[in-house]
């Protein structure tokens, strides 16, 4: 069944990921994004990211550049497109941003995801596929994190903004029951596409462990700093789980198949990650392996908010999504390797 | 020292009671209310509440009917005022409703704060008094609830807005430390003005008890739902600490002092409520006699979400802000009474 989708933030690393798989699957993909952390192509109107997707799929991508707290520019897209499911991606995701601007995280986070919802539901549009985060959990009670494990408790203004918004979500299925929702909660996206045409491309110093790392490899930046190495784990330093992002884009196909056939109704939340946690000196070296490169480190002091060991229970998502994760630590350096050697200064140095 | 304080949501309940408490203690007063929840007098362009607050004290209140999410509305007033500190009593609260429209909720209540908060820090006000609930508490892990007691865990969206709002307020401030916030923990406000001019005059069916006893007592309804009479209490039914809303005003000047003093900084919160809990049928009987009229109740069953007891301890406000309530349960009926009794149907029926 080919479907119509709106994504938002689809100029994005999830974002386009999943444009990319989208269309490959035979769906029509309307995108919006403000593009505030996107970045524009010379000789289109097209974010670049989106640009390459249509290269490398051969379709195209309908793009508007509007922001989702723009109610109006948003009821002009669902008047011109007959749109069957929404996946939300557009968001602000930096953590240690969040805490120096969270009055921006909570506008951009909460109030846009609200404002989508409210012209979903005056567009009777009721299926919608949340970009949610493991950081939902706060600090593990139990290990493997599976759904049922508490939320809240988080410890950051992006945290919590993915916290609410998912209690938003699940108050809005309950005073409607025709909403049918699926929050997916993801741990620690990684990779590029094969082609090394698409990939993270963050701005400033990389929040995250493995863009930083590429860009120590590729020589963007000196030294990679590993925040602590005194954890109760087995080498000392923290213990995450990464996911491909073409697991993960695959991830959100499934979902929306699953909401366009119908079958649930209400508020559903799943994992997408490996099940497989890694700590950070094994992504060090798998990439330092992939790349061929020496990744220099050295250890600082623990980040506040920063937990010992974090990885899925990724039963839940196999057995009702049908998905799972099928590339490895390996692939994912790999691949992140090949997207930031071909890309040394990400899109901005595109060609 | 005499402020210019901006109040939202000046023309509702505790927004009317407190500018005539402002007022009287020689403040400048500046309103916006979007009268979504008030009435509108016939004779000015004033919400009768205020035209009658205007009368009670002899001064002036300059009233903007400007809805907080319009962030241009809202620059405006800031613009045409030097403002001191804002007082922000605006927002939905029904708790039934926000399970019926949970996005209206979060959009008022969550949305807009953030663009009242976001217009002030771009006016350099940073004085903020913000209207939150023991909601917050969720169920009460022991008993009396102090400002230390978890929060989190609320069961419905109107509870949740108050909250999620705190934790914004809490990360703006330690985003900021220009910021000073005091937030208010409102347990169970009733009563009236002495006058009986201003009062609580909900939109149809009361979802707080004072309110349904005085529509029962004055024959508008014809019997008082008690839900449920087997709580683990000394008469089976729920307990509450309710308040005078002349104290609960009184409470707002006095933290407005407070920052204008620049006495603190930061994100404080002070609950404010007597200490002391009544069951419903504690409060059916003390209203039965402070109006000479039966108060007929039957026995329902429970509500989902209410506790069985919930009172605060006062200890920190008497500390920190000089304030203790000092209006009883037979001042609170006799109020309700009064108010009740000259205005049968609310500000609906002004003269």
């Amino acid at each position: 069944m080919s479907l119509s989708i709106l994504v938002t933030g689809g100029a994005g690393f999830v974002g386009s990921h999943t444009v990319l798989e989208l269309l490959n699957a035979g769906h029509q993909v309307i995108c919006v994004d403000n593009l505030c952390n996107a970045f524009g192509a010379a000789d289109s109107k097209l974010p670049e990211s989106l640009k390459r997707v249509q290269e490398l799929t051969g379709k195209n991508v309908t793009f508007y550049d509007v922001d989702i707290r723009d109610k109006n520019g948003l009821r002009e897209v669902f008047k011109k497109h007959k749109i069957d499911c929404v996946a939300h991606f557009a968001a602000l995701k930096a953590v240690g941003e969040s805490c120096r601007i969270p009055l921006q995280y909570y506008q951009n986070n909460i109030t846009g995801t609200s404002v989508l919802l409210e012209v979903m539901a005056g567009s009777n549009v009721l299926k919608f596929v949340y970009s949610s985060s493991a950081t939902v959990y706060g600090e593990p009670q139990k290990l493997p994190l599976d759904e049922k494990h508490p939320t809240g408790n988080c410890t950051n203004p992006y945290g919590k903004s993915k916290y609410f918004t998912e209690e938003i979500l699940k108050d809005l299925c309950e005073s409607d029951p025709r909403w049918s929702v699926i929050s997916l909660r993801y741990f620690n996206p990684v990779g590029a596409h094969k082609s090394g045409r698409i990939g993270e491309d963050p701005n400033g110093e990389p929040n995250n462990l493995m863009p930083y790392i590429s860009q120590v490899a590729v020589g963007r930046r000196p030294c990679l700093k590993v925040f602590g190495n005194n954890y109760d784990t087995p080498d000392g330093t923290g213990v995450r789980d990464y996911i491909h992002i073409v697991d993960l884009a695959e991830g959100h196909v499934c979902a929306l198949d699953k909401l366009a056939r119908g079958d649930l109704n209400g508020f559903v939340v799943y994992n997408l990650g490996t099940g497989c946690g890694y700590s950070v000196l094994d992504v060090v070296e798998a990439f330092s392996k992939a790349s061929g490169k020496e990744v220099k480190y050295e250890i600082v002091d623990r980040r506040p908010g920063d937990v010992a060991t974090s990885y899925a229970d990724v039963t839940l998502a196999a057995k009702e999504l049908g998905w799972k994760a099928k590339r490895g630590l390996k692939e994912m350096c790999e691949d992140t390797w090949n997207w930031q050697r071909l890309n040394p200064n990400g899109f901005s140095g595109a060609n």
